[in-house]
């Protein structure tokens, strides 16, 4: 075979990754990267040092390059490549892989081409948690949201044609042309308010304090929209995450469906490594929790319990007792869900059968432990 | 006839868009006009083309002209004259057609009157999607608003009496009247803080400090009343728009008001035009559809079946089956009602016999794919 | 009897408006004299018509000394002078009253004295419409926003000093002390930025940066913070002010607790001046209305139908009939309750006799009007 | 015993703090400290009254060393000597007693060395109420924030680079390096806009434009996630903090479990002091009250009627009399629970027997009372 033999082993890992999320050392080359080209620009800082920002810049350009090459190879084998290519990751990968060596290529100054490398920052973008929730929000709620956007741009466009019909006389220099004015107007209805250019006529400033006032407006849209939509997408977010685990719970099993929805609706999954404190002996409990996946261990007077799939504890300080009788840590990679006090109560309330399982084997552990 | 022969087809077309929206054609005139008006004002820019410039911009003048034209004698043969004359949609559709030639007739210089065209950016309101949503949420909650916007001016009256008497001493310039210090409090207050205005003294940066922290409190009391008005709109206006295509689809049909009161406050619906993928085959599905209008094409393993008004499909995904088992694109330009999976597991936990339907077609399916 | 004879009239008028709120004269006056001051500290526009400008000022004066005595003597007739002199009302307008005189007799210059003028805008205060809703969030949601406010102070004090300390080697003019360095931080806080006082070293610009990000996010807990507590009391005043006027409407009185709270959820009441379209025919119409207070006129073809309290009409748009059939306005000064279409819906799934009962309604109108 | 004899009482008194709270001394010497730290480096001001200044500043250093080693002993005669040491209290306990010496002995110019009493700020943090609130919403909220966060720096890098590339020429004095463009772009996206460095070529004012408007778009979204967040705490620290003190009325013990989730999601707290008044005559209510601990008054004509733990009052005011009839104050420190009338009337339709109880009892009261 004519593939190199140096390298299979991180040709095996880069691959392993070509799934989706971002490994460590890709996050490191990222970082080190743009850290090294923000440095490039900085003379005195570049001049005392520049073999070794050079050589880093190289090395984190051969990074990407290699991981882009390895990952179109996977994919070609199963015959994904173009539905990697066309993916977002894979646009992102090509781009970190290809834009400064087409750049220096391309006979672009080195010292500029090498500014392509701020475009690896958007390798992080597939790795950040909760883009899919805000996007959706977006999404969502881009109705009303370009409504408002669409009012912006009107009023920047009727303000700075006001302004500068009322100022160019006085002020040729920064309100010279209508171009100008939208300057100012955007500067202004953001209420960013550099101060480069400023109304000095007296209408000229009536004009602009409307402007800004209409700036909190704006703001003021555009977050309550924003609020309403996320508030939604947060319900819907975790109603989703946590249904899937409360049906494999035993416990929960054979409650009906109008159950299992109200319990689905309040408790919050939590996801655990192994050897993590989750109770404490003696300190103020409000929770109980169900073991959805893993295993704990109750930290008994003289004696270890392991509970594991489907079990539950930490009840006792829903039930009346607010000081944790025993501490409990996971012993394996764990997934939780939380029942709240607030919602076990309300739950209770709503649930008799619930609350009496709960209850009965809550008095089995007492006897069970005196 | 002494009509124009030359423009009938032109005529028809513009007569049968004088209902409410805008045509591309509009669009495009708003832009351009809007664009060369800006042009007009850059020197050099304007220096370099200026046939161009001034040709282009008279023949956005004479589209607007001629639309108004051709809008007014459609509405007066329907004898909706006044009525259109007097509408947002006829007054702004006025002042498009005869700002500027009543600025140039008026003797004002063609440079400036050619800055009225501006105003040919409000021709966009009557099409701007979420504004009727927008208008709204502002009459309903205009009482806070008022509230707050009486609280901002007081403060910006209080503390600029405040600001003139501790710096009128110190910056005669920019503090030596009542007025200008309300531009300093405005500036302030909005957070926009030019900085051509600035107080010095130990007194008048306190009071400065307080303006700005009440400037936080109106713009946090301005987002808190939007918002919620926004949350209580968003809702009513989904709710309203479902409801009528709800009633449409016979699946719905048999149910009590109640329910459909219940899915019509889950239902989304989604306008698509014909050859849309819906549903990609051996993608995760988390939602359901409902055929309001049109209909679309399930394509199964060796066929395709048309599903029409009233069909509903996605239904195994909520129903256990995340990966979608058939690719659905529509054939016509079709309207959906989407229900979610989060809501579909409420809808059923509180109507079991809507449960029950969809269960007995779904087997009913797979038999029949079988 | 001693007392003045020329002014009895006005003195009635004034003393019958010692109630609460704002007459229009006094809104007048405020005005001109809150205009005036202003007016007063612009020396060519001062300058230009001095006499009519003090006169002015003095006529506004004296109406408010006026207003003060004769309210003053209005309620000491009733024993409630300590009442209205201690309420925020009597403070404000004995302060309208003495607080230029008794700057003007200290013997302070009359320019600065006029200043006090400012006070007048305090007068407004009682009459704002939201104000004790906007008051109650206050209170309600205090402690969060108190425990913002210290964030917000320590972050200021924290940064401010740490700033003092790396800036004012560098720039002993503005960064010589930490007041000048707490001026900086809170206007950075603030995202005012007037630009006056801007760090330049590096380890300054990244403490500023942290300052800048803490300030979005003592924004954002500010608004949610007041957001949250602005939905939970305009459920409240709405349902304080309707269910008053709801159990007075005969056609609800019939109805159990369970379904007048319900009712009173959903509905908003409305007051309107007599002689005023409320729905206008051929329109369409998604509410329906119930007469609380005074009678409405319904123009029905060849006769005019009056509805007193109690009656309900435009149900017809509620029922399926979009289009307003008959024109409908005030005759007297009338109190509605409106509901919506969505709430109605929702209402008559889970209330059917209520349903039913309009249905009848609806009925026998129809009949009638063949 | 060796320990000096003079400072017991003291000592006692500073042990008997070592729980959580600060004491009111430790607030004015954190007040004092930090002002006259303040003082020390506003040179006219020190030089005025330097003794003073100094002795003052270290008789705060001597209070918050004092009071940290009574603390150190008293935790080590209870053995939570580590448990203290290690909590927030403990740590920032030991940096205000030891960071100004240490700084002192290495040497460091004792004017410098001062600035480091800011750090007594710290010591208010445990004392900020709404704070154990606030950190829960952050935590809960973590995820969505973060995400924000990423966004930010990303578009502040992606920003940068651009307007570095494209300004570098032009300005090379404020745009000569990558590091000088992030400066101007936290400043702009943070809607600070300092005004010290501003892009002036038209491309850098379009990417600046944007930059902008993403900033009230970062703006937007936190607020919006933080006031989800805020709603959903503050909903449930309510209800923690209520049910608690519902359970131990007598009046609401008899109700089943359901209906006590009901009342406890609707009443609200408060701790008042001894002769408070909490109801004036013939003033207007809308609530009624439970005592929860404590006593009250009731002022009725010629005799005053103690109430206990248990009893309830002002219920006449949600009965259909909004003139409240007797003055009620507390006796002694009295926990209340407040029913607003809003939730009464909720609460009371859907809870018909405890609308029966209130009912009977008042009765009883007005024939009492005869």
């Amino acid at each position: 075979m004519s593939k190199p033999l140096v390298l299979p082993a991180l040709t095996r890992f880069v691959s392993a990754t070509a799934g989706r999320n971002m490994t460590t050392a890709a996050y490191v080359a990222v970082i080190v990267g743009v850290a090294m080209m923000t440095l490039l620009t900085v003379a005195p800082a570049y001049d005392a040092v520049p073999h070794w920002v050079d050589a880093l810049l190289w090395a984190c350009l051969a990074y990407f390059v290699f991981e882009w090459l390895v990952r179109v190879r996977h994919m070609r084998r199963q015959d994904k490549f173009w539905f990697y290519q066309l993916s977002s990751a894979g646009i992102v990968d090509a781009i970190g892989a290809l834009a400064v060596p087409l750049a220096l290529l391309a006979g672009i100054e080195p010292k500029t081409a090498w500014l392509l490398g701020v475009l690896w920052v958007l390798k992080v973008v597939p790795g950040i948690p909760g883009l899919r929730q805000l996007r959706r929000v977006l999404v969502v709620e881009s109705g009303p949201l370009l409504s408002v956007l669409v009012i912006f741009l009107m009023v920047v466009f009727l303000a700075s044609v006001a302004e500068y019909f009322l100022e160019r006389d006085v002020q040729p220099q920064t309100f010279g042309s209508v171009p100008a004015a939208l300057w100012w107007a955007v500067v202004t209805l953001t209420t960013t308010g550099y101060g480069d250019v400023v109304p000095i006529t007296p209408l000229g400033r009536i004009v602009a304090a409307m402007v800004m006032i209409s700036g909190l407006g704006v703001f003021g849209l555009w977050t309550g929209i924003l609020a309403t939509g996320f508030a939604a997408e947060t319900r819907r977010d975790n109603f989703l995450r946590t249904w899937e685990t409360v049906s494999k719970v035993p416990f929960f099993a054979h409650l009906g469906p109008a159950a299992i929805a109200d319990v689905t609706q309040v408790l919050r999954t939590m996801d655990l490594p192994p050897r993590t404190m989750i109770i404490r002996k003696d300190t103020n409990g409000d929770c109980m929790y169900f073991v959805a996946a893993g295993e704990v261990e109750v930290d008994l007077p003289g004696r270890k319990v392991k509970l594991g799939e489907g079990a539950f504890f930490g009840e006792m300080a829903l039930l009346g007792n607010a000081k944790r009788g025993a501490s409990v840590s996971t012993s394996k990679v764990t997934k939780l869900l939380v029942l709240d006090l607030v919602d076990f109560r309300l739950l209770m309330a709503r649930h008799p059968d619930l609350a009496e399982t709960i209850d009965a084997e809550a008095k089995r552990r007492e006897l069970e432990n005196q």
